[in-house]
């Protein structure tokens, strides 16, 4: 184990964000597909960028949003994913260390541009996303540094990844390595398409590797085919220790075992963007189990941490979140 | 003339700011002048992104700026300015566009990168700018397009830019062109520090070549070496056409002939970030101008657009300009 040790490691996308505000008929034209995640090619990528409106540049990605905040409520964490050495992958490596996060990949010298991801928020704050992955994808097993995951209590890993045969193999490897090292691994499904694209597979590394895992409600309906919300949740038992399902304005559910526990969303005055909302729940979450704390409780800082992020634009937090947990008793 | 001619063309450097907060003590460690635009180069612009807290990245550049705050105001506005064919070209090439404005120049394909300024906001919203030019003072008198000047109502000179030789030649030889086609010429003094390195020649450009000045008080005192505001305004008389001094939340002084207006600043709920008041100024007041306003009138248009800028991070409108104008019933 390294010295001080991680509270959380990530694995995920490296990407920085283009967000800039739309309307509604803006999507309609151009077949964007509302409030969803959109894996695009690079050509498609420049004819977006060419009809979006001015833009701002935010680092993102999803796992690595919730590693900074994580570092946000002072938490020890590390990141691991693919930039090239180009302008924003600079930016992207400059703005996660920035947060007091420990990146851990090199900035490829050749292959693809680093990744961007086109986010057009309508009027009534849902972001709709267009990512282009460039270099990302090619993260694989070899990326994966063993010394940064043994040390880790938590290893977290972005369900958004797990599309390539390579990424596949290197999220069975840090999983592996975590288990040896007698740590936690955690998955987010990250999004209903790419669960519908894997089902059998994700379903396989749930139930063989992962012992923590978040999804939203249509991720998790996807996942075991289910009816309805109820439905998916009554088949989550027994597929690992805990789950965190996110529903929203409607708060999220944490089953643990045999407990169940209804978790409120935190009210808003003003909701400006809902980008980064899932990524920031796990952020809350994952510290709290981090710290040893009760289920509920993560889930009480997963929702904090989730209301700061949805009030302003961008996906990583621009109020201390250890304030917030403060002032919020936690 | 161009068939539909352009209400107003800027000339300026071309840069992406990079936005972070910080704390006052920060500034007083890295040795950074508060409230101030300092050039700086390459090595010293990666030693504070270092140290710099994570940032956003939004198209600035003062005449930018200005030109974006007319189009966003219904004009129609065209600009020059020079950026390399690299990914932070690209962001600021896009932006520009996307809001409207026509961007009259071509990436470079070779030499330094484009440029960024480095701006750390402080909690009581002041912005101290760390300047890397790169590419963007390349710009000489082979890039000034006479077409654009000719078909433009008023053409807009960024103080910034006029430090080297080249850049003065093309400033001059704009302000040329656009007389001989029986336009207006305006310029900002832009910086302070900038009118003392170049007082004389700075004097010789506004007698000589400019018809409407633009400057806050610290330009002002610092063009004519008066004791004090009061002593400037009454040197500027007989210098140019008309000359708007801004000072701040104490509102702007219009000089037109033997007019004198005062203008009150128009009052925000929350200042959050000042970077671009002065160009957001300009912005109105050029647009008022260029639809034949009286200047006291014009003088209200740029209240209303400084007004928008710093009620928000970044010194692009996020509201429509046009919209808060009809609201103030101009």
């Amino acid at each position: 184990m390294a010295e001080a040790g991680f509270d959380v490691v990530g694995i995920g996308n490296a990407i920085v964000d283009v967000l800039a505000r739309t309307e509604d008929d803006f999507l309609v034209k151009h077949g964007l597909d509302k409030g969803m995640m959109t894996l695009i090619e690079a050509d498609r990528a420049r004819e977006l960028y060419d009809v979006m409106g001015p833009g701002i540049e935010v680092s993102g990605g999803s796992a690595a949003n919730t590693l900074v905040g994580v570092a946000s409520l002072g938490g020890n964490g590390a990141y691991m994913g693919k930039v090239r050495n180009d302008q924003l992958g600079g930016v992207f490596s400059h703005d996660i260390r920035a947060a007091g996060v420990d990146f851990r990949s090199w900035p490829a010298e050749a292959g693809p541009p680093t990744a961007r991801c086109l986010i057009f928020v309508t009027p009534d704050a849902q972001r709709t996303m267009q990512t282009y992955l460039g270099v990302s994808v090619e993260l694989g097993a070899d990326d994966i540094d063993p010394v940064a995951i043994g040390a880790a209590r938590i290893t977290y890993l972005e369900g958004y990844l797990f599309d390539r045969p390579e990424a596949k193999r290197a999220f069975v490897k840090a999983a592996e390595l975590a288990h040896a090292a007698d740590r936690k691994v955690a998955l987010t499904l990250s999004d209903p398409f790419c669960v519908e694209r894997h089902r059998a597979e994700f379903r396989h590394l749930v139930s063989g590797h992962v012992d923590i895992m978040f999804a939203n409600q249509a991720e998790i309906e996807s996942l075991f085919e289910a009816a309805d919300f109820d439905a998916a949740v009554g088949q989550v038992r027994g597929h690992c220790e805990i789950a965190a399902l996110t529903r929203g304005e409607n708060g999220a559910v944490v089953v643990a075992g045999e407990e169940v526990h209804l978790v409120d969303a935190v009210p808003v005055e003003r909701i400006t963007d809902t980008t980064g909302a899932g990524d920031l729940f796990a952020a809350g979450f994952l510290f709290g189990l981090s710290q040893g704390r009760d289920p509920a409780t993560c889930g009480r800082l997963g929702a904090i941490a989730a209301a700061e992020i949805i009030a302003h634009f961008g996906a990583r937090p621009e109020t201390p979140l250890n304030q917030l947990a403060a002032a919020a008793g936690l």
